[in-house]
C-alpha cells in the first residue's frame, strides 16, 4: 500500500510500504477513506520527540471500511464502516469497563491512518460502526476518532458545568473542540484564548462567549477581568507546553480543576500553586470509544458540527504540504482526502 | 507572654516575646489551652524551608479560650472556648463560600500557636465554638485545628469512596488520619504504607485493613498484589516529598485520582504518567473551616477518635523536647500541655 511516512524532522514522504497484516485473532484492517493531521503528529514532524532512529508510517485519526478480520472479530465483517479511535481497547478489562479505555490491557493505536490502510487491534471493542457517511458528515464523523473526544475530555476532565465558567487555552484543533465540548455541555462564559482571527472565528462559531487575545501574564488579567477577579471554575488545557499549562494554572479559580489533553513536553507543574489554591490537575489521553456512541449521536442529530475545524482538504498523496500548512499555522487542521 | 520560637535550624527555644495584639476589628485573641506540633513544622525546623532571616514564633495547631475580640466580632465573646483552624477565613468570599477557605481573600494563619496567646484572624468565619472540653476528648478535639481535618481533605481529593481501595503514602500523624478518613468513608480495602510498628498499630486501630511495609517499588508491588494488578482507586499523600508522591502515582490505577496534603518540597510530578494513566493530582492546603462542623459532630458523638495520634504529651516548656522526639521520629505527634 501506499502511506505516509514520517523519516525524520520535516521529512514526511507518502510512499510504498508494507500492507498491514493480521497478527492476532482479535485484529482487523481498515482501508481507510478519510484522515487527517493530529497536532501532535507535529512533535515528530518537528524533531521534538528526541532522535528517531528508522522512519515510521504516522497518522492515527481516520475511518474506513473493514477489508479483513481475525477469528475472533465477532460484532464487524467485512464491508462495514467503522470510525477507528486512535486508542484501540478490548472494552471489557476492568480499566475500560471503569471508563479508562487509554488504559486497557490490550491497548493498541492506529499506526498508518494516513495510509490507504491500517490495522486495527481489538476492532470489537474499539471501533462503532457507521452508515458510508456522506460528504456532509464525513469531516464531523472523522473528528470522533481523536481530536472531537480529546476536546470532550478536556471539558469533563476540567469539570465543565452548566452555568460555570471554562477557559479554553490553546487555539489548535483540540482547543477549538474543547470550546465547543465547554459550551455543548451548558458553560455559561466560554473563554478562548487564541491570537489567530481564523480560529477566533472558529471559536466563536463553537460557543465561545469571549476571545482573549493576549498571552502569558496579560492572558491572565484579562480572564480575572472577565471573571470579577475569581478566576475560571474549570479550565481546558489543549497544548502541552509549559507556558500553556502555567496560563492554566494561572487563570483557574481555588478548587478548580484543570483538565490537560495537550501531550506534555518538557512540562513542570506549579505543585506550590495546584497546592495553595487547591486548583488540581486531570485528564491526559483521551479514552476515544468511552465517548465514541454520545459523540456520534451528537454529531447525526447534528447538535454539534466538530468538522468546522477542517479548514484545508487535500489529496492524500500531499500529505506533506498539509504537514507544512499545519507547523506554518496556515492551516488550523487537514484533512485528508481519499 | 511566652511562646515558641524558631532561631534557625535545630534551634527551637520557649521564651518571653511581646504579646498579639488586635489590629483589625475582626480579630481575636485566643488564650491557648492546648497545642500540638505539626510536621510541616518540622521543615523549618530542619532547615528546609530556606535561609530564615529572623527568628519567628511557630505553631498554627491549636484551641483554647476567647480573651479579647476586635469591634466587629459578632459570633464569640470573651470567655468562648474555640477551636482554631490553622487558616483563618472570613467564611463568606466568593473562595469561601465554594469551600476553598484555604484560599479566602482575607486568608490568615495562626502564628503563636506554640504559645500562651494567638492571634486569631476573622474569628468570626473561622472558629467553632465548643464547650470546655474534657480531658479524654481534648486530644480528638485539638486535632480539628489541622491535622484531622488535612487528612479527611486527602481523603476527599483522593475520591475516597464506599467499597473502594484506598492507599495512603506517610504514616506520619496526616497519614494516620487520611487512614482513619477513608475507613470512616467507608473505603473497603484501606492500606497503610507504614514500616514502624507504633504507627502501624495506630493505623490498624484507625481502619487499615492492610499494611506495606516495603517503600519505593516494592512498595508498588504490593499494593499491586493487594488490588489484583489494578492499582488502588484512590491514593492519598500525605508527605511531600519527591519519593512519597511517585509511590503514590505508581500505585493509583488509571483514572484514579492522588489526593495530596503534604506541603510539597522539591517535587517533580510525573506528568507523563499522569497523562497516559490519566492520574489527577487535587487536594493542597486544606480549607479546615469547611470540614470542622462535620468533624466536631463525629468527634462529640464518639464516632472518631482522633485523638489516638498523640503518642507524647510535654509541658508546653519543654516544647524543645518534642521537636526532637518528632524529629527522631520517636514520636509520631506531640502534645503540648498548657
Amino acid at each position: 500500500m501506499r502511506a505516509t511516512m514520517l523519516h525524520g524532522p520535516g521529512d514526511i514522504r507518502f510512499e510504498e510500504v508494507p500492507d498491514p497484516t493480521i497478527s492476532k485473532p482479535t485484529d482487523a484492517i481498515v482501508k481507510v477513506i478519510a484522515s487527517c493531521i493530529c497536532g501532535s503528529d507535529l512533535w515528530g514532524y518537528r524533531g521534538d520527540n528526541g532522535p528517531q532512529e528508522q522512519a515510521t508510517t504516522i497518522g492515527h485519526e481516520c475511518l474506513g471500511e473493514v477489508v479483513a478480520v481475525g477469528s475472533d472479530a465477532r460484532n464487524f465483517k467485512v464491508g462495514d464502516t467503522v470510525i477507528v479511535p486512535f486508542d484501540h481497547c478490548d472494552n471489557t478489562c476492568i480499566h475500560c469497563l471503569a471508563g479508562n479505555q487509554q488504559a486497557c490491557v490490550n491497548l493498541g493505536f492506529t499506526g498508518s491512518g494516513q495510509g490507504e490502510y491500517t490495522l486495527v487491534n481489538q476492532i470489537d471493542g474499539s471501533c462503532v460502526k457507521i452508515d458510508p457517511p456522506s460528504p456532509e458528515q464525513l469531516p464531523s464523523l472523522l473528528t470522533l476518532a481523536d481530536v472531537m473526544a480529546t476536546g470532550w475530555h478536556a471539558a469533563v476532565a476540567a469539570g465543565v458545568r452548566p452555568g460555570g465558567t471554562a477557559v479554553v487555552v490553546g487555539d489548535g484543533a483540540v482547543g477549538l473542540l474543547g470550546v465547543l465540548s465547554a459550551a455543548t455541555m451548558g458553560a455559561e462564559k466560554v473563554i478562548a484564548l487564541s491570537r489567530h482571527e481564523p480560529r477566533q472565528k472558529v471559536a466563536t462559531a463553537f460557543g465561545a462567549t469571549h476571545i482573549v487575545a493576549e498571552r502569558g501574564e496579560d492572558a491572565t488579567k484579562a480572564v480575572m477581568e472577565l471573571t470579577n477577579g475569581t478566576g475560571a471554575d474549570a479550565v481546558l488545557e489543549c497544548v502541552g507546553t509549559e507556558q500553556s499549562m502555567t496560563t492554566a494554572f494561572d487563570v483557574a479559580r481555588p478548587g478548580a480543576t484543570v483538565g490537560f489533553v495537550g501531550v506534555p513536553h518538557g512540562v513542570k507543574l506549579p505543585v506550590r500553586r495546584m497546592f495553595t489554591h487547591n486548583i488540581g490537575l486531570a485528564g491526559g489521553m483521551a479514552p476515544v470509544r468511552r465517548y465514541l456512541p454520545d459523540l456520534l449521536a451528537r454529531v447525526q442529530s447534528g447538535a454539534i458540527n466538530p468538522g468546522l475545524v477542517f479548514d484545508l482538504a487535500l489529496p492524500l498523496e500531499q500529505v506533506a504540504a498539509g504537514y507544512t500548512a499545519m507547523a506554518d499555522r496556515t492551516a488550523i487542521k487537514v484533512q485528508l482526502t481519499y
